[in-house]
Parts: C-alpha cells; structure tokens; sequence
C-alpha cells in the first residue's frame, strides 16, 4: 500500500481547492487562559459536509481517471466520510454508494441521501459492513474509497494541516482526535513537509483508546467493543494509518466521556460554533494535561460539527 | 438629542479597532436554497462578548475624555449591553455599573461580573430599572451608557454593517433584528453613507412587535408586557432610534416564537454556529417571507451567540 508523501498533499490541496472551503482559524480568550497556552482552532466543523471528511472524499474522487469515476465510488463509513464521499461524487457526477451500520445517526443518514448517495444498510459490526460493501463492488465494479487507510484519503485530510501551518507556521504543536487515524496522518506528512519541529499530538476517547494501546504494545491492536460518546473515533486503526500513529506521533492523550461533552458545551458556549464530541475530545485533552502545553502555540484540529440536535432534548432539531 | 451621522460612524470604526472583532461574512448554500436569495451572514455572534453590542459600549466608552471617564459608566440593560459595558470599560481601566432586572438569565449577569461588573439588581419594570440608576448616577457622578437611545452607541452598532457594505457593497437589502432600535438605526446610517440604494429590513418578534405597531400607527408606541423567546428584543423603541425606524426603514417583517426557534436550531444544524433566538428572527423572516428576497443578494446581521445553555436540557452548558 503506497504511503502518502508531502508532494502527495500539495497536488491534494490544488485537486480539492475548488470543491472545499479553506476553512477559518478562530482563537478564544477565554481558552487561553484556561489553558496557559495560545490555541488556534482550525475550523473543519465550518467545512463542505461539515467535517474534514469533505477533503479526503474530493482528493480521491476527483483523482479518478474518467473510466473508473464513471463505475462510481463505493465505500463503508459510521457517517461524515459518508456524507463526503456522495458529496464528492455529486460534485464531480457520478454515483456513491455507502454501506452503513444500523446504529449509525439518523441526521448521517440523512446528509447522505440529501447529497445524493445510495444507502446500503448493514449489521454494526466490521465484518458485516465488509461483506455487504465486497458484494456490491463485485456487482458493480465501483471504486472503493475507504474512510482512512487509503494514501488519496490521507493526502487529503492533510490539507486541513497544511493551511493551518501555512497561516502559523511556528506552531510548537498539533493536537488533532483519532479514529481510524487518516486525520492525524495527514497531519503528520504536513507537519513532516512544512513545520519538522512541531509535534503532533493525538486525542483519544478513554472509551476507544486503540491507538493509545496500540502504541504501548508496539503492534497495532484492534479496537474491541469501544464505548465512547464520540462516534466518529470508534474506529480502529488500519495499517497505513498505523504506521503514521507508531511512527510520527510524538504522544497520545485521553480523555473521558464526561471531559468530552463538557469540551463541547463549553466550545458551543464561548466560541459560538456547534463541534461534535469527536471533535471536542481534542480541546478535551488539553484541558485536562494543559500543563503540558502552558506557554507554547498550539494548532486544534475541531474536525466536525455534525451532532443530531433531536438527541439534545431541548433542541428540537 | 443629537442624531448620528455617517461622519460618526467612521470615526467609530477608528476609536473601536482595537477592542473588537472584525466578524467574518459567511454564506450557506442550504439557506440560500431555502430562500432563494444570496444570504450573506454578518456574523456577531462571533463578535467580543458574543454580540455587536460590544461595537457600542466601546465607542461610547473610549469616547469619553479622562476626567469623565474617572467617574465610571453605568447603565441599565436585560444583558447583552451590559456585559459589553463592563467589557469596554475593563478594557479602559474604569469602573462600569449594571442595574439588571431579576429575571435576567443567569448566564448573561455572569458574564458581566466575567468582565469585572458591578451589578444592582432592580424589578423588572422599565420604571424600577430607571428610578435604580438614576440613584446611583447622583451618588456617583457616573455617565450613563444607555443601552440604544444614545447617538454614541447607535454610531458604534452602525460599523458592523459599515463592514459588511466594505465586503459587499452591492447588497440589495440588510436585514436586522429590532428590539430598542439601536442595531437597525445604526444600519439605517451606514447604508445611507455606503450603499444608499439598499433597502434596510427589520426582524421583529410578533409578541413584542413594537417597532410594527409604531410604523402602522404613525408614532411611537411602547413594547407593552412583550411575550417571546427572543429575550434581548422585549425593550421598546426610544426618540432616537424612532426617528431611524419611522423614516429609513423599508419594512419590518414579524416571525412567531416557533419560526425564531426553528430558524435558531436550523443555524446551529447547518451552519454550525450557535446565534441566539434574538439574532434567529433575522432568518426567520427571511424563511417566512422569502418571496421578498427571491434573486436578491441580502446581508443579515446575526446580532448575538448568548443563550444560555443550562436552559437547553440535554446541554450542560
């Protein structure tokens, strides 16, 4: 499997620049004294789709060669990658199908179909969604654009990284969640390719802590049974992303439920923009181990805003 | 009572540079295919202490010679105005006085006292909020900052569509949430002096429809016993912002509690932002009147992000 390289980013950035937004840095007072340190957040939730998902999505889809985009991409996702994937394809006309488990969020689902994507639903486990998603590639001869362990996928995310630095480029470090790994990926191959002093630094749910574990054991260990608000870091690492987590990340920190949806609320409260748990955990970490961040520039990745406002009772979505 | 001219307003956009946010524009093209019109969103909900009532409080502050500025400001205010009170004048070095009624959100009295305020809680009655701070100015020797009747405040909200004309000077209308009429006077004077073809749009609560009634009767009437949701728009018009309101505003348009709701999480849903229910009334007449705005290019002011989030069940805030 090819590993994405700088270059690989650069030729992302210039694929994806008319199908995304170059998406805002926004600072907080209030957070800085909290924290000690000076944060710039770097606005994914603010993104096409709603989350950094839209880049990755575009950079695979419009890096197609016309015969194999006219077969259509297909891919299985918990929800955002979803949503881009039918986004990308209706941008650049072609079908998008997406295999999803049952217990994914209705407002997911929704954003899918409202893009234009075909659902195919499945069980909720990595087996099943496998299964369904080989079957109808089979049938189809559609591209498969995985969530994350995919060199494109990756180069894309790595955008969001890359205009970061290039608006601050002496951050001392990146802190960005992981899931599956493709956001934290790329954020590596463009700090490597722009900023190699800063560090990259992993937020992970205390619930879903697979990368964590997998970096204590040294080999990449699967996440079992992941018990965490934050839906969009259930996944488990997939090698390519692996070898960026075991390699590039200077350390992963976790934080609790409890931590993450008092990160959120309080996101929502001071800096007026809606982010969901899997984009709080970050914020959530530095909090909680702000004395390793007092005094330095810090860049945060919030990567999405997608929360289903009707499971916030007050909020009739 | 000396009425603000554009001259005033530059000069505002001078004196408060270093004290407040320059809010970015955004679009959505959800809301632009809801509406069929080009929205362009003058985000103040972004703004420093989450509303364009900072712009105001800081022109009327950092207006004041030395000697009067010693003796502190103080005013009366249901929130909003009175946390950018405290906030302008913290950022002086002064001393600011806040006479709020009980029933102000909690949040919006712990803002002020945030910021360094001193608060005097009164009844909630215009005549007791009055009476209040009239005691205390003859005790004290403070100026008072009124939170809309007062040619320094309305010169200092005029700046936020002041920028947005800078950005996009061929708007064809603005709209603006009314309350006591100083955000839209303000805009009045900025689109006479920037972009006198553009018509201005007032957003108005049907249960505190003031603004309406007065245009309707000729003569400024009272916001009598106001019921609605949008708790920063109860106030009525004073002599000031009735001479903007009686003769440059096109037409107010007025939008029901559930519409100014449904626009609010709509917002948050979609453009991941979190305005207030004062601000959504902008958008909620926009959606119930869209056959006004259709082909048209529309600026709408998004006045404030402060809702308390304790009120919102499933939202620890």
């Amino acid at each position: 499997m090819p590993v994405p390289a700088f270059d690989d980013v650069l030729a992302a950035a210039a694929r994806i620049a008319p199908h995304v937004h170059r998406t805002p840095v926004m600072t907080s007072a209030h957070f800085d004294a909290l924290t000690g340190a000076a944060l710039f957040f770097k606005c994914e939730n603010l993104q096409k789709v709603g989350a950094f998902k839209a880049r990755g999505a575009c950079n695979a889809v419009f890096g197609l060669d016309d015969a194999t985009a006219a077969r259509g991409v297909a891919t299985h996702s918990s929800g955002n990658h979803a949503a881009a994937l039918a986004y990308a394809a209706a941008r650049r006309g072609i079908a998008a199908t997406v295999v999803i488990p049952r217990n994914a969020p209705a407002a997911k689902l929704a954003a899918v179909r409202a893009y234009g994507g075909e659902i195919i639903e499945c069980e909720p486990t990595l087996a099943a969604r496998e299964a369904t998603l080989a079957e109808f590639v089979a049938a189809s001869g559609a591209e498969v654009v995985h969530p994350y362990n995919d060199a494109r996928v990756i180069a894309g995310q790595a955008t969001s990284a890359l205009e970061l630095l290039d608006e601050l480029p002496d951050l001392d470090a990146i802190v960005a969640p992981i899931g599956g790994g493709g956001l934290i990926s790329g954020t590596c191959v463009s700090v490597a390719g722009r900023a190699p002093g800063a560090r990259v630094v992993g937020a992970e749910p205390a619930g879903a802590d697979d990368a964590f574990r997998s970096r204590e054991a040294g080999r990449m260990l699967p996440s079992e049974n992941p018990q965490t608000v934050a839906d969009g870091l259930r996944s488990s690492l997939g090698e390519l992303t692996w070898h960026f987590v075991a390699r590039d990340v200077d350390r992963i920190l976790l934080a609790g439920d409890d931590e993450i949806l008092d990160a959120m609320y309080l996101t929502w409260q001071r800096m007026k923009i809606i982010v969901e748990p899997s984009s709080a955990v970050a914020l959530a970490v530095l909090l909680k181990h702000r004395e390793q961040f007092a005094g330095q520039r810090v860049g945060v990745i919030l990567s999405g805003g997608n929360v289903d406002l009707k499971n916030c009772p007050g909020c009739r979505g």
